[in-house]
């Protein structure tokens, strides 16, 4: 359709992984965009979509798998992984914005919130300044996660410092000793290295542990529970501040 | 109706303010409460009640209001400020806790997320032990600020510091200098300190100011095109992280 208006690109923030906690602008984009763009592993279906099943069914017709050429197998600080995952965003986004300048309307599927450490950014940056985009926003994995866990994590003038769990054993001591609540996401592999350095910060008693927090199959317990060291990607560790109570 | 079951506790958040960022799960919450509770100033609508109208039509039969005998006139960290917020507090719980007694199922109205910085902690720590409860967690003011303010706020291995506005001069320039990403919270009359403390940490050119994010009056700027100083308790700043782009 040539001379059509260009399509809309959506980032939808899908929230934390209970579909209840979808809101009411992503329900809205879900049902009513063109198509539905989801990220994915090879060979296995994107968690985002999975979520999105409660409101919108399957339909081939009508949905975008982008298929990561790597994830976590490689570091994403090595070399090799930029040069997999570059031509990759590049690709993913001059196939939508083909959809795009065809005046179809998309919606990228994102966990949680797409400006808090989301893939969706990477296509953002390419598409956004040449096409219609609105991001909606979504509840975080990590807000999911200190609800379920029962846990409110900052009191009073508490400050908050989130880190990824791929800092090195210093870094993370760093981090952990200068604030007064702590979030440690994308953990996978590096469980062993961040319970080390939780334990040399005086801080291991304190730290909760949450797997997939508020998806069906999420595991919760205190870390000094948890007594193996393997963690998926999306598990995290809570340390609650202990700040101002009224 | 002595011998009743006790009702439900329910800590909503209701997101950053637009109401279409209300989730599903605190919509229904909303919609099947038998009362609405919610915190304001003294003669002064509360802010979450107004998020709520959207979905949910004002009926004084079916609303307690918590009048916060102090809020921004007293420094809450001043021994004036605990000894008129921690009474009203206990007061409010015993009245909510009359209310579940007696059966009656509450929702508590928190703008945010309840967990995160809420007002509502205070009531769900002295309720929660007592009376089944749930949170529902929501999308935070800062990741409605940071949608609509078009900057992602964390890349990669970004680490992110969110601090309360109220912290000392000497404490933010140490915050800003170690981290990635910065939120500064609450800002209010804080900002000529919180101005300050970025022009020395090298981060003022960086800065994004944005009031009241989401909402209907919703105003965003570059910080350093703001050449006033004043700011409501709703304002916050942003400083996004620059890790790796794909």
């Amino acid at each position: 359709m040539s001379g059509a208006e260009p399509g809309h690109l959506y980032g939808v923030g899908l929230g934390p992984g209970d579909p209840d906690y979808m809101t009411l602008r992503a329900l809205k984009v879900l049902q009513s965009a063109d198509v539905l763009v989801h990220f994915c592993r090879k060979g296995k279906r994107g968690n985002g979509r999975t979520i999105a099943d409660a409101v919108v069914a399957p339909d081939p017709a009508r949905e975008i798998a982008l298929v990561y050429p790597v994830t976590t197998e490689i570091d994403s600080r090595e070399p090799a992984y930029g040069s997999a995952i570059t031509p990759f965003y590049e690709e993913a986004a001059e196939r939508l914005a083909g959809e795009l300048k065809a005046g179809r309307s998309l919606a990228v599927l994102c966990e949680g919130d797409p400006f808090f450490y989301g893939s969706f950014m990477h296509l953002w940056r390419r598409l956004a300044p040449r096409f219609p985009t609105e991001v909606v926003p979504g509840v975080t994995g990590m807000s999911g996660s200190w609800t379920r866990a029962g846990v409110p994590i900052t009191w009073g003038d508490d400050v908050l410092t989130v880190c990824p769990a791929t800092l090195d054993h210093d870094a993370l001591v760093r981090r952990f000793i200068a604030t007064d609540a702590t979030v440690i996401m994308k953990l996978g592999r590096h469980l062993p290295k961040v319970r080390d350095a939780l334990k040399e910060a005086g801080l291991h008693d304190r730290a909760v542990y949450v797997e997939r927090g508020t998806m069906a199959d999420e595991f919760i317990c205190p870390l000094s529970k948890k007594t193996d060291d393997t963690a998926p990607y999306f598990a995290l560790i809570l340390v609650p501040g202990q700040g101002r109570k009224l």
